[in-house]
């Protein structure tokens, strides 16, 4: 598969998160360019602070592989890396991160810092903006739907308090 | 509970880390000072990158509490979190986090980065070198204890190997 395809499948990932009320982001590891492991983001519906795409696609390809060195593994995610995911990828081995959109809030490949570039024990290799666009584009029309959803719910709410008055 | 009666718990941890060869990391979260999850480190039995004690505990305490932040928390831990427990302690939301011994190779709260000082939204608290010493010593004897290990298990396979020839 080309780095491409490998980004699409991330993207349909992310399609899924967005579905459920998710900030929609897809991550997908490879090995000599197969999939070994995918993840997507569930903090909201699993309750769990530690549930972003790049985590949950670290458990599986660990489970798949059998082991914690993801040696020659690489790493496609659709939005940048936050500090937690980034260390999680030196810690795993990961040789190459390749990620869509830039988070400027809270990314840790080059936005606020760069955890691959500071010292650490495992420097991964970097490549942002692959499809950024299609990523860009999913993460903005997300955060317009859940503002018009969290206006109307305000609506909402104040009707039903209107009610009980 | 006082912070050095948590700190002893999160040091119990630590120690039934060290009896499966696992590098010595215990680690509690406590909300008003009760205990509200707990984890160690299981990175080698467990064949998993993010099994380290704070991810553990965070992971215990969100099931706990039923949420992903974990307002009001604070965080006791016997070895510097590591970049990716760092960025795992400001996603969840963390107030305070203390910690035991400094880890110069890689450690994010101060000895390679601080993570909780550059800029990201949430801002930890940190106090390091809550019992040091107990917390040092330890990882000392692991890492002894690991090398003489690893000495005779050559010696072993050395053997082994003159055996078969």
């Amino acid at each position: 598969m080309d780095n491409e395809r490998i980004m699409r499948r991330a993207l349909e990932l992310a399609c899924l998160s967005y579905n459920e009320w998710e900030t929609p982001v897809g991550c997908v590891i490879t090995k000599d360019k197969e999939i070994v492991g995918e993840g997507r983001n569930r903090r909201e519906t699993s309750k769990n602070a530690l549930a972003h795409a790049e985590i949950e696609a670290i458990n599986d390809a660990c489970r798949n592989l059998g082991g914690w060195r993801l040696w020659q593994c690489e790493l496609f995610v659709t939005l940048e890396p936050c500090p937690m995911c980034a260390g999680a990828i030196i810690n795993s081995r990961i040789i190459k991160v390749y990620f869509s959109a830039y988070d400027k809030k809270n990314g840790a490949c080059g936005s606020v810092t760069n955890l691959f570039e500071i010292g650490f024990t495992h420097q991964p290799l970097l490549e942002g903006g692959l499809l950024e666009e299609e990523s860009s584009d999913m993460l903005r029309r997300f955060f317009m739907d859940l503002r018009t959803y969290k206006a109307n719910h305000k609506a909402l709410f104040q009707n039903s308090v209107d009610k009980t008055l």
